[in-house]
């Protein structure tokens, strides 16, 4: 009866933690941000891989009772990888976006847009064409986007210019819903939507995947307990492998309120519980 | 007599190599960009200093004669630490820099810009400020224009706003010269020199970096010999901790010439060489 770890390739990943937190108030949660070696957006699929089980095992060893892949990039590239390996319910943002936005899509023409890596993966693609056939999905990769909204201009006519440069041929295409397939975007939903058609449905994956969180721990039976209430407040804990400099800002920003303490691990930890988990002593 | 070798968070760092290649054509190099964990410009002090540190180890390990730290980030935390630490020349790209400002300005009045990490570490500001007073240094963070870089809009509408943005202080505290401190700034350069006043001086530390180390190799009696005209052909080798998604057309773009064949390291192997340095075994 842990605390569900939350991980991803820095500070974007504080958007899903605030869906979560909205929708399992009673939870205690451990964040893990990989700011050492963030981005993960940009970089080749083993790499992330090999990130990616190393924060799932650093949280492990924490003592979680669940992991969320907060970071898409991450899901895109490992998430089948993580719940082969570890013996915890392994949850991505990947499968909630899609079911959301097929559940909600009237004209089945159906956006997404995300990292380079995310995109590249093919992952959002392959599940929305299952569904809606290929040709009315449309992806885009808009590597400008994270750094506007980490630089907080999420109103600045930069971005509105980044916008629209990503973004008109999936207008153009007449998309009628449209995933946001980064942790970052739910921060730019509001200069998004001026740019798209006034009906363009907007999915932001960390409210659907707070909701299948929530089925997944009833499912399981895992949630704390109700008597809980009665005990300490629910428990909310920052680990970072670095501090970068803006990380008050971003964070707060991020979250939608301050962080009031972070922890540093150094990146050797988080690279020795990936190598036990690689060593399958975990199960020992 | 071994290869020269440069490294740097990324990519960027081609920008340097490419200085190098001209002004140094007999001499061999082996290049490291640790693209597992780029960029280095957003994160904290010590995270930079000890990626420096590993990058510098994992070029010794390969028996290079010289390091160039090409990364104005890696240069600003580490570039004394690892001048302690290594028993060889370790040349940074701040100090040719500034002397190239200093030797170049006409009023006195110098600008420069950089990442977060470079502007926040202040040493481009001490540099210049010991030779001509606080006052009349501006230094500025322009963390989009590394993005924007890597994305290829280098006369994009985009690029042009961002450098508004960024410059107009710098433009009108009348600045005559302007210090490009980032490697990624001189593919920017039209760009940026179309914003500014058209006297404005643009420095660019490739160049000047390239020229000391020219002096620094005669000053060692280090070159290549003479006879070597004779020889092999100079070598020129690549590794990366991770093959980026866009590296073809990145690597091209910043070397000015196709990348043939770039070798990838695991992050345990650069990680390792660092732990061999720290533990002092590198002068045993």
């Amino acid at each position: 009866m842990g605390p569900i770890g939350v991980f991803d390739s820095g500070l974007g990943g504080l958007t899903v933690l605030r869906a979560l937190l909205r929708r399992l108030p009673a939870e205690d949660f451990v964040y893990f941000g990989d700011t050492a070696r963030v981005p993960y957006g940009t970089k080749g699929a083993r790499t992330v891989r090999e990130f990616a089980r190393q924060d799932a095992a650093f949280l492990q060893g924490l003592g979680v009772k669940m992991i969320v892949v907060a970071c898409n990039t991450a899901a895109a590239f490992a998430l089948e990888t993580l719940q082969a390996q570890f013996p915890l319910p392994v949850l991505g943002v990947i499968e909630p976006g899609v079911s959301a936005a097929l559940a909600r899509t009237r004209g089945g023409r159906i956006g997404v847009i995300g990292t380079s890596g995310t995109i590249r993966s093919g992952r959002y693609q392959e599940a929305l064409a299952a569904a809606v056939g290929a040709p009315r999905v449309v992806a885009r990769e808009c590597p400008l986007l994270v750094p506007l909204a980490e630089e907080g201009l999420t109103n600045h006519p930069l971005t509105e210019m980044a916008i629209a440069h990503y973004l008109l041929p999936l207008r153009q295409a007449g998309v009628d819903t449209l995933i946001l397939g980064c942790t970052h975007y739910p921060l730019l939903k509001p200069a998004i939507s001026r740019f798209m058609e006034p009906e363009t449905v907007l999915v932001d994956s960390a409210e659907e995947l707070a909701e299948s969180a929530a089925r997944r721990l009833g499912e399981l039976g895992l949630q704390r307990p109700a008597s809980a209430a009665a005990a300490p407040a629910s428990r909310l804990e920052f680990w970072l492998s670095d501090v970068p400099w803006q990380f008050a800002e971003i964070g707060a920003r991020f979250l939608g309120r301050p962080i009031e303490a972070a922890r540093q691990v150094n990146l050797d930890e988080v690279e020795q519980a990936g190598r036990l988990v690689r060593h399958g002593r975990e199960r020992a």
